[in-house]
């Protein structure tokens, strides 16, 4: 058979460096194509092959590919959709067969994390079920850096990074003038059910009693007078205390901290938000002045500072995917394994999707000290090689210049789609 | 007489960039030994010189004093305390004196906002009355960019670009992710009284569309019903509405909108916040899913990306300070003169300080669009300038290598103090 196309899809919230995945993907299509037709991307993800709206990524230059390096993002769209099973919604899967079968696609590469790896390793089993076998393979990504077997996701060294350097530097800020200012200042980051997010900042101490201060991860139960009760030692002790909070953190009983119930502002709904709540209680209870962020989305789209690793591991298990479509594989995850950690050393592995599907890898203990406030040396050494080297974009105006897609789509082959 | 000593003090919220000031003090100083002897700065700012803690910078190398050109937060120690009028607190003021006389001190240079000028000033004329006359120089710098005649301030420029590349970055995100998830993203940024830094965010955009969408200005009355109108409109328009909200947008009354009076949640006093206000309300009104995020001291301490424009010219306002010192002046600030916008020319002036001092500069109204949600061409042009070019720091093991330095206090020659 001559050369079949290939599907690329984004999925779920996308990272600093998803592009660079992508930008993987094409270019190593495109350096095989003898075996390889076109790589039509979904416009928004999977929806995009539901709906028949493929980017005919032929119609993108090879500087506009180039560009998805230094790109946050997600170039061709992403979506928060997850394919129901088999049984609960055929037409879904009969669908996106339809599609495929119609615009000759033999590969589907999924980009995403636990979800995705998911609907990655159904597509793979229905369509040799319904006759048309796709390989399908799943290319990593997450900020939260939770899928299991790969010693890290990409996305998550470029956050790790930027939430460590904005610790360093605001800590930096409150301890010039905290003798007659604030004393108490909480960073909250992302990470719903892991902390490794917010265990990254600790790489922002370079000696003891530098900030953070305190790290409360997911993992560990929250318990507000232990945490008081730090907070007012780390002041008596430095002078001032910098806390970085995971969205994730809850009570012994599994209650999100931040997830309080709404209250009446202005006649309108508050929105919680755990840092401000943390504040709150050190208002209350300590009566030191502070100060609260939240990084929300700039983390994840930080690209201005993404970790160089980070951008070289993107763009690798992008390029391992369509390798290992080249070479017949079907429903597995190339995966980052750590050969050394002094010198860092890495190279791309294989991981059955059955292995990977719906599973999340929390911190392991070992990497929370004792008190449940830090990270252990153990810790540091993971993280530290995550974040090494600065990938910066061009800048053009005191601005990066990120780069737009033509994002031409293919022409329909198939009836309009309704869900 | 022989060198007599200059002081430098650093006061009020710090920047980014306020300790390439400093080093533009230190090295200028050090230049011209045969008119300046030590440098001793202030530790905590006028704090350290009412307490006698004056750090002594000869101890410090050339080497950390170049770090400072690199290094955010306030390398000697800042402070929020104002002294009072000569009326009600005379004993402060005699103190400053007698420390500056017995430290051999001729020079008063004071690197801080709009009351620090008042401090300033306050001293010159103090010590000229009190028979031991100093020179009192004020060293610009606010992130707010809200001081008069100086066409902008050390910090904001950095403060600005921090604040557009942010903007920009988010947007990349919630654009590629809004056709199934997050349509409006709320970031909120410091300007309690003026509107620069919110303004700035307005370089994101590149093309008629892209974000930021609407941005809110203390100097235009907050209207939620127009606010939500042109939310939605934005939602249809382009799928996503990214908005920029100053900390001091306030309603037509003056009343400040985070101000709504704090409320219970797990007990505590629930600090305010102005994104998640707005986020409420869109919620409430629309029904959009949405994002925020609250920059606070993030924006303000990220050197990692600091604009070339503010570095030099934090420098060259430092260094321009004791020239201006060395020349004999009193009494007055170096400021930025905008000779050209395109290309982008500028050199240093002078402003005397009694007409700085307790003075605001708000966004122009001619800067605002029309409908106030937005930045005209006059105003785009005027930020450009002020974010050209990337200051990187140094890094190491992927993290900027920030300095800090010994900080030796000089013996002291005084009686302990106590206010």
């Amino acid at each position: 058979m001559s050369q079949r196309n290939l599907f690329y899809a984004q999925s779920g919230g996308v990272t600093p460096v998803i592009n660079a995945s992508a930008a993987g993907v094409i270019e190593t299509a495109r350096a095989h194509p003898k075996h390889f037709g076109k790589v039509l991307a979904g416009q928004n993800g999977i929806v995009g092959a539901l709906k028949e709206e493929l980017i005919d990524t032929s119609r993108e230059s090879r500087r506009a590919i180039e560009g998805l390096m230094t790109t946050p993002g997600g170039a061709f769209g992403s979506c928060r959709y997850k394919l129901k099973g088999f049984d609960e919604n055929r037409a879904e899967y009969e669908r996106l067969i339809e599609v495929f079968r119609a615009h000759n696609i033999a590969y589907f590469l999924y980009n995403g994390g636990g979800d995705s790896a998911d609907t990655c390793l159904k597509v793979s089993q229905i369509s040799e079920q319904m006759g048309y076998p796709i390989q399908a393979i799943h290319v990593p990504k997450t900020i939260d850096n939770d899928l299991p077997l790969t010693d890290n996701c990409p996305g998550f060294g470029s956050v790790a990074k930027y939430v460590a350097i904005s610790t360093r530097e605001a800590a930096l800020d409150i301890e010039s003038m905290c003798a007659t200012s604030t004393k108490v200042f909480i960073l909250e980051v992302m990470g719903r059910h892991a902390g490794w997010i917010a265990g990254a900042s600790a790489l922002a101490a370079n000696e003891r009693g530098d900030a953070p201060h305190i790290i409360l991860f997911p993992e560990i139960a929250f318990d507000e007078e232990r945490f008081l009760s730090k907070v007012a030692q780390c002041v008596d002790r430095h002078g001032y205390c910098v806390v970085v909070a995971s969205e994730g953190t809850s009570t012994a009983d599994g209650r999100l901290l931040s997830d309080q119930g709404e209250r009446d502002a202005f006649g309108h709904a508050q929105l919680g938000g755990l840092a401000p709540l943390l504040a709150g209680m050190v208002k209350d209870k300590l009566g030191y002045k502070h100060h609260w962020a939240v990084a929300d989305y700039l983390q994840r789209a930080a690209r201005h500072i993404a970790s160089q690793t980070d951008v070289d591991q993107a763009f690798a298990l992008g390029k391992a995917a369509v390798e290992l479509a080249l070479e017949g594989a079907n429903a597995v995850m190339p995966i980052v394994e750590r050969r050394s950690t002094k010198p860092y050393r890495w190279t791309i592995g294989t991981a059955p999707l059955h292995r990977v599907a719906n599973r999340e890898k929390k911190m392991p203990r070992r990497f929370i000290s004792k008190d449940g406030f830090g990270v252990t040396a153990a810790g540091r050494s993971y993280f530290e090689p995550l974040i090494a080297g600065e990938a910066y974009p061009d800048y053009q105006k005191g601005m990066p210049r990120y780069t737009r897609l033509k994002k031409v789509l293919v022409p329909r082959r198939c009836k309009a789609w309704s869900d």
